[in-house]
């Protein structure tokens, strides 16, 4: 069985801003760089209020590099005022990312209860269609995130790297891509061969970990640090390596029971697991 | 899009015995009956302290269909040892099916956390291969259940109808096929054409029917009554009826939220729900 080598710097450590929820943008940035992190995932929530342009440069200034704006997406309506409503708000992240200076955003590309996923990913497909323009003036790309089948009666109609790479084949524009998250494909037993597909297409925007945990409790908010749940990280990331891919690996975990816990000791706990599991 | 037309009757409506947890086999026999029900499903621990060939005989004097015996499986484990245990309980449960006259045994296959779901993937395959001869001397079947991807760390390493598939296709053996449940399937963009698949293997032994709520509040009892969540259940019918199966529609349905609600009421939901949904 293939294995990646233990990580032996924090050079390619990016944390998202979700995963220690409760500090703000800027104790984010200053906690993470004091903490040896390299990287920033930024959630729009805790740009609100700010001044977005200054924001990015607070980031910068600490030498983190801006990752992604998380999160668009949530094409899928059932009116066409919805689904217009939903562009606008991707057009709103565009511009966000855009003045923080991130490169990209990740799309939850969204799924509506009841409505064919058929249908949903047809949306989808035509939602990111309308935006490349708005990506290219901007010079941001979108990465597709591929969802846990669990999430696709509301969040998402994406549910398989396969689905994602398929999207990617017919929108055919350098701006769009996959943002590939151990979560949501582990269990998948095409992930191999998806993860190479998805380089041979140059998709591979973003690698994002954590852990599944059993039992999982939580839907949502439930994930594990890696190392405290069943998932073959060391493996997947062979995968991801072989590829070519030389981003960042990203620390995304929703969780109530560590956002619970003091954030310091939290993140002196994540680029610890870092460089022990993934 | 393919839809199926409503069910007329009752003459294919199984309820899992599960369904109606808080009631007693002979309860669930003498209620089922009641409402029309025709099919039911036995779970093993319905039949603890019981005569079982007795029991066989009191559900079929109430004019009833045994469906199938639910359940076996949980194949893979870290000690050759514990395999072992596993392959003594299916023995037992074969045995079990035998005396009550059920034809098959539903197979929820198994999986531990942090063994690689490739290696439970064999040793599922190699599990069933050797009760291949009990099942033959007793005549009944086995059907693997392909589990939600959300089980893949401690319930079942087989995730997608395809998994399945691939599994009866290298299994080659008349007393193997697969029981098919939509709560499990439901997402999977391939489900048309691996159902397909799966009557051309003319293995297609069940169909399994609930729907999945939103938000969904628990990865194992919080399953919805048909009609309560999101699932296409007449199109995925419609495909299940284009192979030729004509077995029973089986209502499996874990809800803490419904356990606790007026079981003889809920029974005329189930019949209602079989009627407006199914």
């Amino acid at each position: 069985m293939n294995t990646a080598a233990p990580l032996r710097d924090l050079s390619r450590l990016c944390v998202h801003t979700i995963t220690t929820k409760p500090w703000s943008i800027e104790t984010c940035a200053t906690k993470f760089a004091a903490a040896g992190v390299t990287g920033i995932t930024v959630w729009r929530d805790t740009l609100e209020g700010r001044d977005i342009q200054k924001t990015g440069q607070l980031i910068r200034d600490q030498g983190l590099s801006i990752v992604s704006l998380c999160r668009g997406g949530f094409f899928p309506a059932l009116t066409p005022v919805d689904r217009r409503k939903a562009l606008d708000d991707n057009r709103k992240a565009i511009a966000e990312a855009h003045a923080l200076g991130a490169p990209m955003i990740v799309l939850v590309c969204g799924a509506v209860p009841g409505q064919s996923l058929v249908a949903s990913r047809k949306q989808i497909v035509d939602g990111i269609a309308s935006l490349l323009d708005d990506c290219k003036a901007a010079g941001v790309k979108l990465a597709i995130e591929p969802l846990h089948p669990m999430y696709a009666d509301a969040r998402s109609a994406v549910n398989t790297l396969g689905q994602a790479n398929d999207m990617v084949e017919e929108l055919k524009s350098s701006y769009v891509g996959v943002a590939a998250d151990v979560y949501h494909l582990w269990w998948d037993p095409a992930l191999e061969q998806e993860i190479a597909r998805c380089g041979r297409l140059n998709a591979l925007f973003a690698y994002h970990v954590c852990d599944w945990r059993t039992p999982t409790t939580d839907l949502l908010l439930d994930r594990g640090l890696m190392g405290e749940g069943c998932i073959n990280l060391r493996q997947i990331r062979s995968w991801i390596e072989a590829t070519g891919f030389k981003g960042f690996n990203e620390v995304e975990v929703f969780s109530n029971r560590l956002w619970a816990t003091d954030q310091d000791a939290y993140l002196k706990k994540i680029v610890q697991a870092y460089r022990d599991h993934v």
